[in-house]
């Protein structure tokens, strides 16, 4: 299944997309589950679930406004520096442990959506990354338990203002409103299978600029979540970003930024593509 | 006022502390404000309000389990190295911008509650802060109006454990669950007054550890909001932990590290006192 969070009519709601059309299960479950984290929460779609026949009511994909496909995740947790190609370009050394870092959930932007520059920054960055979706409550998990815990895939685009990060804080350069990209949706898992297996693509105004194999992972996504789950408490709807593979903007020569009116966009074989325009922050700086 | 969340009788609500009571202020609002953040956001403590008279149903404070004042903060937003002393004790240079990171929620712990040493680290050490409690939505702030933003004040205790910090990553050493220490009260800003005439002390078990002084911070609090400002709007009820003096475990010689048993406190002047015993958490890394 792939299954959108969006905004139809003024009402939030969530649902499962079937050819060019969602079936709302919000609507259906309207007084259970009010968003889709709280579906995931309630194993609404463990394996005896039937996505209902597609009525009247249920929107085109194209009538409706997509949100991040969770809205307000509790932990939005990144890698950074975890694909060996990433690393040699950027000059870093092998790490012995992931590099975590927190995004709040205002960075979030859904597919179709603008990612925002800041007026502050002129070096945005994109990068293409594979998320993982946390379906059930995940404490001290061990490895070979892991991937048990996922719910599903999303493309996300970890992109980041360079000077912020690099001469004020790792934080900073990732936590300007309105700079990532999540979606379009969640593939869930049964769909997507071995993620080893998946191959990412991230273009910029249709021009390839990365491509990367999630079996390149220095830290595998069951890795990942095992060692999450020694330090907190990961919970349905939790995000994992898993870190972007090399062809970054900033190591190249000369650098490539996104400017406004461009196009960024992140393919994830068998999960989905997400595509984002950029714009320019109309807030001024005080 | 003092302002708390608490719960009692199996029930979460908030109030203003008056004596020894606790007049409830969340069963008085019932229907309109579920915490004391909605009633933050809501404006409900502006000018015009007045605590009621205790009633036979208001609890005393030993009566109820303190809850983080801001149970659920949608931000919250640390410094590091923001006071001289402590910069020069950690050998580190001083630097141009705050160095921010997040801390998940889950990491709170309120008054009277135990912080928990995981089991996979014994270097947990405490860091007395003033946490800034915001009131109203902020964004683009100047600094000369910052201070209209803050809603009160309260003791934190940013405890880190030091080899996850240095060795895996600033997020991870922050983030293990229910490391940090927040509360009792939130004190507001009305009856704080000026923030740089406050004066902090760390104590454990019963021993000064760190005595610093707001005034002594590098990048004050003004400068904080509208810093963070630039970066995302924060909301009613986000926090911004300001940083912690020098005093120190790790940089003693030798360090000194919280054990379970310990007691830490966390006194700030016309703010309150944090106090908090450690633990060792029950659960096994896998």
């Amino acid at each position: 299944m792939k299954l959108v969070s969006f905004s139809h009519n003024g009402r939030d709601s969530f649902g499962v997309c079937v050819g060019d059309r969602i079936v709302d299960i919000g609507r259906r479950y309207a007084g259970q589950f009010a968003t889709l984290k709280d579906a995931i929460a309630g194993e609404l779609f463990e394996v005896d679930f039937t996505v209902p026949a597609a009525d009247a009511a249920d929107p085109s994909i194209a009538e409706v406004r997509l949100l991040p496909p969770v809205p307000r995740p509790d932990k939005i947790i990144c890698v950074g520096r975890n694909y060996r190609g990433h690393i040699a370009e950027a000059g870093l050394k092998l790490p012995d442990y992931p590099n975590l870092f927190v995004r709040l959930d205002n960075t979030l932007v859904a597919h179709g959506g603008a990612l925002v520059r800041p007026q502050v920054s002129t070096s945005f960055d994109f990068e293409g990354e594979l998320a993982v979706v946390i379906g059930k409550t995940a404490r001290y998990v061990a490895r070979d338990k892991a991937l048990d815990y996922v719910f599903g895939y999303a493309c996300f685009n970890d992109a980041t203002l360079r000077d912020f990060q690099f001469d004020h804080s790792l934080t900073a350069g990732k936590n300007f409103e309105a700079t990532g990209g999540f979606g379009p949706w969640i593939a869930t898992s049964d769909e997507v299978g071995d993620p080893r297996e998946l191959a990412l693509t991230t273009l910029v105004n249709g021009t390839e600029m990365q491509h990367g194999h999630l079996k390149d992972l220095i830290f595998d996504i069951p890795y990942l979540i095992s060692y999450v789950s020694q330090i907190t408490t990961l919970s349905p709807g939790d995000i994992l970003a898993t870190g972007t593979p090399d062809g970054v903007g900033f190591v190249r020569n000369p650098p490539v930024w996104l400017s406004p009116g461009d196009e960024v966009e992140v393919r994830i074989s068998r999960v989905g593509a997400l595509a984002n325009s950029v714009i320019s922050s109309a807030g001024q700086a005080s």
